[in-house]
């Protein structure tokens, strides 16, 4: 089995208006969906980010790729690194931590390797997760991901709307709560934070304990508040949160934190790369990390990071950006053969109107999504939906997400100060 | 597919005596050789140790096994677990760091878990290493190994002889290297020192270093030193070994070495499980860890310690011990498909008058052996040659590895102080 032609199609998908540190959500997310083509005539699916800088290295590397063994990964990271070398960072959005020459090509590896792991599991009639060494757990639990948000784009007409409604406060949070735990069964969940002054986010935590109060909390602030307002909101919520992620930034700032605080401090953005684990295990800056196989090298990357934490005794999280189901299947079959991620994954599925994969593979029951049983992947491309929302991308005007820009439409002279409390 | 019947031989192999800091290599060494039938005819091959207490927790595991899927690694390891529980820890014969649970449980994994991964080749049609990633290198360098030895066993006539001679000295050393240059082609040396006083070993480290000009050297006296000790020779071989081994035992003191000498410090005996290895990082103990699959979990746990020695910095080589045919076909594909271990691996095979494999498949050649590139492992078991060698530990009159005993044989005083120097 050999590689032939790589298909590599931008796409947008609506998206709500959902706050950050950053400021808000485009309008529309954007995702490159990969079709890689074989001799056998099997094709392997991939998706990952649709920034154009993204895009553009996918682009370089794919004719490059003509004519691999799928088993070939180290052969697929040999090329991409030739292809790529050490090329300038791509441009990141600033929720993942800083870009690097390390996360550009263990973004574009892993896009490429995940299609190669569906086309091994569709040769052999195996779903994925047992290539990846079989089932540790038949289903997949997910975290119900909290934001606060308008209740829509600004400015409209022009923009997609979404059925969420508004969530600026604590009132808000819970309700957006009650629909998630009500819609998906979700058994734990996760505030983006980072968007309200500190003390009104952990009010908004506190409502969520008195309304959930057997489920797991967790707040995400993405480094948005200094050493001492970090301590200060941790000592507040002694008791209250299973972990706090990244509640300021850099690993001195994470270590200096966790040495006041009772709970775990979890991060996906002072460690997002292997270079970055021996300085955190070193100032034993972070408890918990959020794994995501789209920027740490693919599937076995996220492994090798699995057996880090486990050696470590560092806890392994699942982080999520906007995505469609290409990534919930990987994530899926990547959690079901993992018995390192005790913590319920995040996702951001449940804000997901429209997707490429055809339906039915992929349901939340309980919180948690059933490791499909299909070869590979066990996901089929909706050929129809994905030219939908191709087309939807040459007309939505965005090549790179850009959560700033958006949020000066609301408040002209937004600006992303990080740390800003 | 599903695992069915399994068949374990315990086998005996002529050994010569090598000397180390315990004692003296008995006549005969020991292993199990592992036959893994399938439902669907395949048989796949493991090797491990032979000793009782090995055997005995191979034998009870084996039967728990039937029915399970040679890809369900995760639920091979769960059946081990669930079966040795949190047994009492293997016997060891003192030369590769002390016994645990964690070790028994990594040790009888990888036996079952190598014939599992020669199932999914041989039902592939592919050979183990495409399995593991694919090929970063086309054949494995290993070291020629050195070993102080007298002429032959005591007593004699009962037990076999060998035909590589004594070897007590500087001089005899350079002998047995350009034995085992000539004949293998080995482009590195490893002295197994802890036998003569530390002056005399590092005599003979300068002596193979005038003989051998360019081949890298190392020198592994088995934790037989002090750290006086081990730093004083260290500085005599100052920028003479490609690494010093062990010279001393435990993280403290082999930290405490590191701090002194300018050469790496390698290990296999205070860093042998996972667990070792945070302490290890924190003290900056190690710059070398020698891996094994044999006792550190297989090849799936070999492949994280090799990710782990990537993201902290320590370098990757391979220890080894008495061994046949197809744990060195494991060690080759394994080799073959990790890009970390850039040291020449370690190998007792050109000691081996007698083997399980049929011939043709594993050959030195410039010190390095080809990876396989027949189905799985690549090596078929020779039904005659088991047969031959089973009946031979039935005769032997051993069933556990020991040193001391042989060696009390030729010093009625011995004991196996460590340090000793």
């Amino acid at each position: 089995m050999k590689l032939t032609d790589i298909v590599i199609t931008p796409i947008a998908m609506k998206d709500p208006p959902l706050r950050n540190i950053q400021g808000i959500h485009q309008p529309y997310a954007l995702r490159s969906i990969l079709q890689v083509h074989t001799d056998v005539g099997l094709t392997g699916l991939g998706e990952t980010y649709g920034d154009l800088a993204i895009l553009t290295a996918l682009r370089k590397v794919a004719p490059r790729l003509r004519g691999l063994d799928p088993y070939d990964l180290n052969g697929l990271e040999r090329i991409i690194d030739e292809t790529l070398g050490r090329a300038a960072g791509l441009a990141t959005h600033g929720l993942v931590g800083e870009a690097s020459d390390e996360k550009t090509l263990a973004t574009v590896l892993s896009a490429f390797e995940v299609a190669c792991w569906d086309l091994q599991g569709k040769a052999l009639g195996r779903p994925m997760v047992e290539l990846l060494g079989g089932k540790v757990r038949d289903a997949v639990a997910y975290s119900g991901y909290l934001f606060f948000k308008p209740a829509a784009h600004t400015p409209l007409p022009d923009y997609p709307t979404d059925d969420w409604g508004e969530a600026m406060d604590a009132e808000g949070i819970v309700a957006q709560a009650r629909r998630m735990v009500d819609g998906y069964g979700f058994k734990s969940l996760k505030l983006k934070g980072g968007v309200l002054p500190p003390d009104d986010e952990a009010d908004a935590i506190l409502a969520l304990r008195q309304a959930f109060p057997d489920h797991p909390l967790r707040l995400d602030p993405n480094a948005g508040w200094t050493v001492d307002t970090s301590i200060a909101v941790g000592r507040k919520l002694d008791g209250v949160l299973e972990y706090l992620e990244d509640p300021t930034g850099g690993i001195d700032g994470m270590a200096a934190v966790a040495r006041e605080v009772s709970m775990p401090l979890a991060t996906n953005m002072c460690v997002t790369a292997f270079s970055h684990l021996k300085p955190a295990v070193l100032a034993d800056a972070v408890q918990v990390v959020l794994s995501d196989h789209h920027f740490w090298g693919g599937l076995r990357r996220s492994r090798d990071l699995a057996a880090i934490c486990r050696t470590f005794g560092i806890g392994l999280s699942m982080h999520s950006n906007s995505h469609l189901g290409i990534s919930l299947a990987a994530m899926t079959h990547l959690a079901g053969a993992t018995p390192e991620l005790t913590y319920d994954c995040d996702t951001h599925y449940p804000y997901l109107v429209e997707d490429v994969v055809q339906p039915g593979a992929l349901e939340f029951v309980d919180g948690a999504v059933a490791v499909p049983d299909g070869p590979g992947l066990g996901v089929e491309l909706d050929l129809d939906s994905l030219a939908r929302l191709a087309e939807q991308y040459e007309k939505c005007g965005f090549d790179t997400r850009d959560d700033i820009t958006p949020m000066r439409a609301v408040q002209p002279d937004w600006d992303a100060v990080i740390p800003r409390w």
